[in-house]
């Protein structure tokens, strides 16, 4: 079989092959069952199956507490910047660190529904660093604390999640995990809430992931409708409205898959955190190592999903997508706010498509020298 | 090749099987872009040519006219049930025709936002009618009248929707035409707002269709999400989030087909409204004619789409949905709220189908006689 393009898309992104040729295989008839999943009654026992394996898989995956829901909605992360505010904010003060474009965009939809307070910001180095948490301003009393842990178009990516128990401080923290949930595994003692597009690390556009400490729910403002009511929704087991059930169908199988992936002694998320670090450091390393290209993001806070790269000779951006794309290298063009190029390297990207992308790299380079 | 059981689903339905072929053999490589469509960026070439001509294909079908937004969205008929009011209602006044569940549920949520005022009911009929327009109480000045043009538990379904400018109100008309979008024309003259969640007559759950009238954006309350804001929604042509591109793409396919459907010299909409008629007359005409079962609805307003029947003797239930199943007619179990069983006859369901129900309903009617 020939080798399928790698897709560097920032999302909706590649889909492991066998995910997507199990889905295939399965359009017309899953199971004996004579019918198609996207066919299925969402309240059936067929669609349950489905649904209740997601659910306890992605749970073993991420270590996710008894404690903790997990929701699958709508609306993405766009949709979450206002379903947050409306489920937890009480209508008072919530943090928010600014660190790219995703927390810019959750500070500014939050101010509808609370009043938002700017805790930090990383806007003096064009997002290019962490701002330290030792320095962040905790309001007293906030509702909760909002972060991107992983900037998707800035490229910034918080190696470890904030510990506010140490800081001193009880405001639960909320995190848009969107572009970097299963990559890596997440401390929930840290967490009282992430959310997640799935079209990153997940499934399909149009899935929207959930995690939340039982304790915020049953605070939602009257304007919050009843289908973005954590709450409700919980208390239907993600059944109050009828759920995207095709995406939470490809994100089980995506679950699925990640737990059959190994490195070494490694399974599951443990093992695509390492892989993940290989094709990040590969990449980063070459780019560092070129007078060609350039990555402007401090190397502590460089993310492992989302690289952003620039040729420092802009004129040839062109010359390369058009290389890039002959040799099987797809949409690497960086987002139209920060130009350039941008490789993102979610779960179902292999480490040969860094490999062959860094290969391509060189060797334009070394032809446009 | 073997043919595929009937599928009664009331939703998330079937799908036409010519869909879900081009859908499986699509799925890793959609026209040699060598991506599948779940992987495509939104805002690339390939996934924006397959909106466009989605959004084309169904103004053509339904006969949109050229001042309505057409909107590809998330959250569902229960979504739209707070994003109506939160876009169309200015807080202020707004009338709502109560014909069953759907309608029920639409007026308890609008109170989050608006003044909703009840301007008739079938309740006194346990929804097996519907009110006279000429008779509803309508508010002067109300921001809006909604009705669930077809009530997917109780099986009515307006044949024709209320003119209220012959009633002399210039209220706009919303319609929820989640449940038989697609099934007939729309006289867009009488309709200011139409939407429609996907999983029954256009695609997979999780896509939600808004059709709305222009001059009725731009009026959406501080409250309303960014990403539920029809304004937003219809400036970034559905992109403002990113939206379930794969539930798109499905509705696309899907519109494909209809546009290929003919009943004599009938196309499209007007072909599906003549089967449509055709398969429902052949369901409530062996049912009349039986001692055996019962279907509550009067004649005048009963559903082309969802037929919910009941065996007069309800001890042989389950043996009747065993032998519906043994002989691939499935989900035929009523709604929970009503009991009994439920016939769903959407678009993708052939004349066959339905004549081999009939035929196993006669057949079992005769064996237990």
């Amino acid at each position: 079989m020939q080798q399928r393009p790698y897709n560097f898309s920032a999302g909706p992104a590649a889909i492991p092959e066998e995910v997507l040729r199990e889905a295939a295989s399965e359009m017309l008839d899953w199971h004996g069952s004579g019918m198609g999943v996207m066919e299925m009654s969402h309240r059936g026992k067929e669609f349950i199956s489905i649904y209740e394996r997601a659910e306890a898989d992605l749970r073993e995956l991420l270590a996710v507490p008894a404690n903790y829901k997990i929701l699958f909605m709508q609306g993405g992360g766009l949709g979450e910047n206002a379903i947050v505010p409306l489920n937890l904010s009480r209508a008072g003060t919530v943090d928010f660190v600014v660190t790219g474009s995703w927390s810019q965009k959750s500070i500014k939809e939050a101010a509808r529904y609370c009043q938002p307070q700017l805790a930090a910001s990383n806007a003096e180095s064009q997002h290019t660093t962490l701002p330290d948490p030792a320095r962040w301003k905790l309001s007293a009393g906030a509702s909760y604390l909002h972060i991107c842990s992983n900037e998707t178009i800035h490229g910034v990516e918080f190696q470890t999640l904030p510990d506010l128990k140490a800081l001193g401080s009880d405001t639960p923290l909320v995190i848009d995990c969107s572009s970097h949930v299963a990559s890596r595994p997440i401390d929930w003692s840290r967490v009282g809430l992430a959310f997640a597009g799935a079209q990153k690390n997940l499934g399909p556009a149009g899935l929207t992931l959930v995690i939340v400490r039982e304790d915020l729910l049953g605070h939602a403002l009257k304007a919050c409708p009843s289908a973005f009511d954590y709450q409700t929704v919980a208390e239907h087991d993600s059944m109050f409205n009828t759920p995207p059930t095709y995406g939470i169908y490809i994100a089980g199988l995506t679950f699925q898959w990640l737990k059959r992936q190994r490195e070494g002694e490694l399974a599951g998320i443990a093992a695509m955190e390492q892989r993940n670090r290989a094709k990040a450091e590969l990449l980063y390393g070459y780019i560092d190592s070129s007078d060609f290209y350039v990555n402007k993001v401090s190397p502590d806070c460089r993310s492992r999903m989302n690289v952003p790269f620039f040729l420092r000779d802009e004129s040839r951006n062109d010359a390369f997508l058009t290389g890039a794309k002959a040799r099987g290298l797809l949409q690497l063009k960086g987002h139209k706010s920060v130009g350039g190029m941008r490789a993102s390297i979610y779960n179902a990207m292999p480490l040969a498509g860094v490999q062959a992308l860094v290969a391509y790299m060189r060797e334009f380079a070394q032809t446009q020298a």
